[in-house]
C-alpha cells in the first residue's frame, strides 16, 4: 500500500505517477509530467538576468520575474532601487494568513523613511495596459473576473476585447506595488506577494510587478502578524532582508540560472489540456476546466 | 501617511477602514466589516460540540467543523477515531506549497500502522450526494467548476440542477480524506487540508469531510517538505498532535466557544455583496463578481 503516499499528487509538481498497466482506451493520454518531461528545448525560455529580482533570505534566495510590459514605471523604479540597494537591511514586516507577505519600510513617519535614493518619488498607477500589441496566450476557459484570461510572457493576466485593456491577474506568487487610498500612491519600496488564494478582486486595483518564479516556500510559511492586517507587533517577529538585487548586479557565478516553460508553447498548451481533463488512473472525474490561477507555471534547472 | 500601513485590506479580515467624510452618492454603502458589526444576534450560530474537532498542536489549537451532511460515514469515523485517541501522538507528516499539509499515521507497512480501534476499517466514498433535500444557499456569480455554487451549513459548495446532485466545493482550509487510487481507500485517518489556491479540480475525486473554522494560520506556516509531495523526509519535521479531540469529549471549561455567520442570512448575503462591489475609498473598480473560494465565512467569539 505505498500509493498511500502518492495519494493528492500536486498539480503543482511533476508528481510521479504509480506505474500502472495502460487501458486502451487511455493509451493515448499523457500526463502533464510526460509533456515536460519531452518537451522539446525550444519550448523553455531563459530568465532575463536584467528582469530578475534575488530576494536574499537567511533560509535562501527568493527569485522574481518582473513585469516591464505591465509596469514600465515600477519596474524602472524597483531596478533603480535594487541597484543601490534601498531594501538591503529592510524586513519582511507583514504576514497575514490567505493573503499576502509584505517588505519594505515600514516606518509611518515619512520623513525618517529610507531614502529612496534616486528612484523616482512618485509613479503613476500601472493597473492596466493597451492590448492590441501583447501577445496573449488566451486560455479557452471562462472566468468569472474577467472577459478573458491567459498569459502574456508567461505572466497569469486578463483582458477586455471591449476596453481593448490587459492586465495582470493575481494568483498566488504575484508580486505587487502597495499602495496608499489614492491609485496613484505606490513608489515600488512597499512590495507584496501573495500567500494564498488568488485575490482577483485586486486586478486593476493595484499595480502587479511581477511574480515569484521560486523560492514561495520561503515566504509562504512565514509566522502569520496580528489580525486583521498580518502587520507585526513585534520587531523580534521581522524576517530580515539581507539584500533585494538584479539578478545582472550579481556575479554570473552566484546566480541561479532557471528555465521557464513558454506559455506560447505546445507543451504548455498540452500540459495545461492534461490537467484540465485528467485520466490518470487517480482522478475519477475530469473538471473539464482550469482557472488560470490554477494552472501551473513550470521552472527548471537548465540541463547540464 | 498612516494609511501606508493600511494598504491591501485583507478580504478576510474585519479591517479598519480609514475615516471618511462620505461622499454623496457612496453614503448608502456599507463595508462588509460594517454588516457584520451591525448584524442581528439571530445571523450567527454556535458551532455544535458533537460536530466539533479540535487538533491540538504546541502552536495552539486548530478548531475544525465536520460535514456529516456530506460525508456521513467518513465524519462518523472521524468521531470514532477522535473519541478512541487515534491522533493523539501521531503527526502532521506533510506539508506541500500552495497544497495541502496531511496528518495521521504514514507508516507505509498497513500492519505496522496504529490501530483504528472500533473505527470501520472500510468506507464508502462520499464524493457527491442528492441535492434536493439540501438547504443551498446559492452565489449569484459563475463559476468555471460547477453549474452552480453556493453554501450549505455554512460550507462552500456546488450542486449540478441536471444531475440533482451536491458536493463540497474544494477552498482555503477545506478538510478532506486523503485516499489512494481507489475511489473508496480512504478511511478517514489521513486527512488534508487545503493552504493554497482552491484546488477545485479535486472537487467529486476525494470525500470533503468539513473545513478549519479557526487557526488555519497554525497550518498554514508549517515548514514545506521537499518536493514534489512535500512529505516530510526527516520526522524530525513532524509537527506533533497532541490530540485530536471531539468538542463534545472537551469539558466544557476547555472548549472555545465560537459563532459562525449563517451563510443564510441577510448579513452574509449583504456582506458578500459590499465584497463583490465594493465602494470603499481604497477600491478603484469593483470586481462585479466573486468567487465561492474568496467568500469570507465570518467567525467570532461569542458576546459575553
Amino acid at each position: 500500500m505505498t500509493l498511500r503516499l502518492a495519494l493528492l499528487a500536486s498539480a503543482l509538481a511533476f508528481a510521479t505517477l504509480p506505474a500502472h498497466a495502460a487501458e486502451p482506451q487511455k493509451s493515448k493520454y499523457r500526463s502533464a509530467q510526460e509533456i515536460l518531461e519531452a518537451s522539446p528545448a525550444q519550448d523553455w525560455r531563459r530568465l532575463d538576468p536584467a528582469n530578475t529580482l534575488y530576494l536574499e533570505l537567511e533560509s535562501g534566495r527568493v527569485i522574481i520575474e518582473l513585469a516591464p510590459a505591465f509596469a514600465p514605471e515600477h519596474v524602472g523604479n524597483i531596478r533603480t532601487l535594487a541597484h543601490e540597494g534601498f531594501w538591503n537591511g529592510l524586513s519582511i514586516y507583514r504576514s497575514q494568513d490567505n493573503w499576502v507577505v509584505q517588505f519594505g519600510d515600514p516606518t509611518e513617519e515619512e520623513s525618517q523613511r529610507k531614502s529612496m535614493g534616486s528612484a523616482k518619488p512618485k509613479l503613476p498607477a500601472e493597473f492596466e495596459r493597451k492590448a492590441d500589441d501583447l501577445k496573449f496566450d488566451v486560455l479557452p476557459d471562462s472566468d468569472g473576473w474577467a472577459p478573458q484570461v491567459g498569459f502574456v510572457d508567461g505572466f497569469p493576466a486578463a483582458r477586455d476585447p471591449k476596453t481593448g485593456q490587459a492586465w495582470m491577474a493575481h494568483c498566488y506568487a504575484t508580486l505587487g506595488a502597495g499602495r496608499d487610498t489614492a491609485a496613484d500612491s505606490s513608489n515600488a519600496t512597499e512590495l507584496y506577494v501573495v500567500i494564498g488564494q488568488s485575490p482577483r478582486q485586486l486586478d486593476r486595483n493595484i499595480t502587479v510587478v511581477g511574480r515569484v518564479v521560486k523560492g514561495m516556500e520561503l515566504l509562504s510559511v512565514l509566522k502569520r502578524g496580528p489580525e486583521p492586517m498580518g502587520m507585526y507587533a513585534d520587531k523580534a517577529d521581522y524576517t530580515p532582508i539581507r539584500a533585494i538585487r538584479l539578478a545582472s548586479d550579481v556575479p554570473e557565478a552566484e546566480r541561479t540560472p532557471l528555465e521557464l516553460l513558454r506559455t506560447d508553447s505546445r507543451s504548455f498548451t498540452d500540459a495545461t489540456e492534461a490537467r484540465r481533463n485528467r485520466r490518470d488512473p487517480w482522478y475519477v472525474r475530469p473538471a473539464g476546466h482550469i482557472d488560470v490561477c490554477n494552472v501551473p507555471l513550470p521552472v527548471r534547472s537548465p540541463k547540464k
